[in-house]
């Protein structure tokens, strides 16, 4: 009994212990595992979660004419815009890459397809630039321009 | 004559010693500097001196579609769409703004306004987000996303 007891708390420590050895999750890694998960939000319909991918700040710009100040103003306008299911259509990304600045910074280029109905304002394709910091809470996006390409 | 020549060390002294503190040229007024200086360039009809407003790196992306990546690419798209001064026109910044990140990077956004004759193309508008980097020839841009206004 002492026996499996001293086994099983060798085993606790083993795994601890590899636990904390493990490499951190590359700036590349992550930041994609973040833009996923934000694509995922939004086909769920949950623009709540998909604007957590952002950093809630009032310094962070979302470019447009005027150019959007602030994580309120965004979201506000994420709700305006896409105030329903058949209006966020399905989100894609494509040619997804980090390019790391420094620890802290990296910025975020990208295509996005928006697949929807004619009644949500039908398809959208465009491209994006973003630029993310590394905060407490993980990777997030404190600059975004994107821009819809024109119709083919 | 020695107490003119010791005259002369401690002016010269002084001099040095007051240039050595003044106050760097903050990253506000530097990238504005910068900023103005390339616009300067384009209304005179030099790209190059235009273009040397951007870190001459393949590393620099340009936003589009496709994305057009490093310096040489840049200049010559550049050269290619505005290949005349009638093309170029006369370019102005307005609600010039600059975010810094940390000592390095710093973003930039702003409107830009393009007045050019019909045969030139005709007056163009859009508003922009630029990454800058601090390098050693001083603040470079190496991200830009430049967006056309919709004509009203």
């Amino acid at each position: 009994m002492r026996i499996r007891a001293v086994f099983l708390v060798a085993v606790v420590m083993g795994l601890l212990c590899a636990a904390s050895n493990l490499p951190a999750q590359s700036p590349d890694a992550a930041i994609k595992a973040m833009m996923l998960k934000s694509a995922d939000d939004w086909n769920k319909g949950d623009i709540d979660a998909f604007a957590s991918s952002y950093k809630n700040s009032p310094d962070i710009l979302f470019m447009g004419d005027p150019i959007n100040k602030g994580y309120a103003a965004m979201v506000a306008r994420y709700k305006k815009v896409y105030g329903s299911k058949v209006k966020m259509g399905a989100l894609s990304f494509s040619d997804l890459e980090v390019q790391p600045l420094d620890a802290k910074f990296a910025t975020v280029t990208g295509k996005f397809h928006l697949e929807r109905s004619a009644d949500g304002g039908g398809n959208a394709d465009g491209y994006y630039l973003l630029v993310a910091e590394k905060t407490k809470d993980g990777w997030k996006i404190i600059r975004d321009s994107s821009t819809s390409s024109p119709k083919k």
